[in-house]
């Protein structure tokens, strides 16, 4: 059986009862630690499930996932993923794959940061789709992301917006050697989601397509959601680029409200707000009561 | 301490190890047991927290809160929801009240049918805002999630459908007659959602604003989504109307397909087709490389 077990979103004791039950089990568990880190690091998890952890990096889910099927028809395997299986980052091709090799799956869910988000006090009925922000490079600055924004406030939608981490990356210049030498791990903060995406406000605005939100738009910086150090901050977009300070460590997230926003939403948020007077008079301008 | 604690979506052991360590502490333990439930019974779950819990239906969350909060500033009280604390339903009502009395809040995520519902094979990020569906009457037949579905479809998102359940109402002869008994619990089904969806679309042709979704268009009903006897029914919203029997007992939600479904997404999908030559040929016809 191929198990993939959801491991929540913060430290070893986030995993279900039933997912230990089973990971403490399994002949081989593997895992997935390129798309997203719990707070503990692997000898803690060892110890925890009493059984080694294999890391499964990108190349091998993607490229050696028959070495992860190996003998599952007989032996249990756990695959486990920080969130849920199902979640932000889906391995439905490892799925695919098991079916083809007639490998009996069973998943074992678990908090997800797409539903999580929801302790911020932002009701998860009026989120609409999910985005996510990369890096940018002085010459890559992906901007799908700004479209479905505005599909989403143009029917009055939150936007969840999920940040990158580059975890076991290779510079170009050790990449184009063939050096297996990799980069320190970095997690994008809110202050640079914030500003890649005013950056792109204003380029699209040079081109006559812009609009879709600005430095006054109202937003909610979200880090370590789940855990015993979990931080919300809300205020502006300008104001959540200088808000990494008070949010700490990663992992971080954030919310850009939709104006759909109900009372009891920004009575909940601006608990978290940098100024709650500002936080008050831009909500009563641009949000309270809009359809 | 008030302790907001998630119990995901099916037994008594997909609480979290934390949880369950938190609940077992606790002076009191509510469980809010009117707007979804676990497929045990409430003894099962006493006898595997080693504690009593007090059944909190939605008079005494609504009205009653201090009750819950009584003396929590001073001991630990566990407020137990079905899935998420911040999931589908929000208890932010709550956690302002508790605010309001200077009691300290801590809260335990796990799954949510709104992330968990991920199991489909359909892809989160195509998610468009959640709707929920309430047993229609005679006389009382709301529509307002056809409008959210309207504009889900319009930028090509799939939509998640909560279904009503109805546990602890009294029939309207009983509460006139101020005599508290209570209706057998009922839960809607697969079938009775995709028949009310088709009746609303009828009756919004009638006036001329139909044409959201019709019989042919492609869904997945979900069967207690995340326990042993999960089940997967994907089909034609007309297929659906009689896929009932297939999927079992409670609880049930729905997915209305957006025509944004990659192709991965529907491979995963129509392995749980009543009719995968219909299944083909509806997603090449009307779903297949739309944008």
């Amino acid at each position: 059986m191929l198990y993939l077990i959801g491991l929540g979103l913060s430290d070893e004791t986030d995993i279900t009862v039933k997912g230990l039950e089973t990971v403490k089990k399994c002949s081989r568990v593997y895992l997935e630690a390129y798309t997203s880190i719990l707070l503990v690091d692997k000898p803690v998890l060892e110890k925890y499930y009493g059984r080694e952890v294999i890391i499964a990096d990108r190349e091998m889910v993607e490229s050696a996932s028959d070495e992860i099927l190996r003998d599952a028809q007989n032996v249990d395997v756990a695959f486990l993923v920080v969130g849920d299986p199902f979640g932000a980052t889906t391995h439905t091709d490892l799925v695919l794959r098991a079916r083809e090799l007639s490998i009996p799956i069973s998943s074992i869910p678990n908090a997800s940061i797409m539903s999580a988000i929801g302790a911020t006090g932002l009701q998860l009925y009026n989120f609409g789709q999910t985005v996510s922000m990369v890096f940018f490079t002085e010459s890559w600055k992906p901007a799908s992301f700004y479209d479905r924004i505005r599909e989403n406030r143009s029917i009055g939608l939150h936007t969840l917006v999920l940040l990158d981490i580059k975890v076991k990356e290779q510079s170009l210049e050790n990449m184009a050697r063939g050096r297996k030498i990799y980069e320190p791990p970095r997690y994008m903060t809110v202050g640079q989601c914030a500003e890649q995406m005013l950056e792109i406000e204003g380029l699209k605005k040079e081109v006559g397509e812009g609009g879709v939100y600005n430095e006054e738009s109202l937003a909610v910086g979200a880090a370590r959601v789940g855990g015993k150090s979990e931080r919300f901050v809300s205020g502006t977009l300008k104001q959540l680029c200088e808000a990494d300070e008070v949010l700490g460590g990663p992992l971080h997230s954030m919310v850009l409200l939709g104006r759909r926003t109900h009372e009891l939403e920004s009575d909940y948020v601006r608990e978290f707000a940098v100024d709650k007077e500002l936080w008050d008079r831009i909500w009563k301008r641009d949000y309270e009561g809009k359809q």
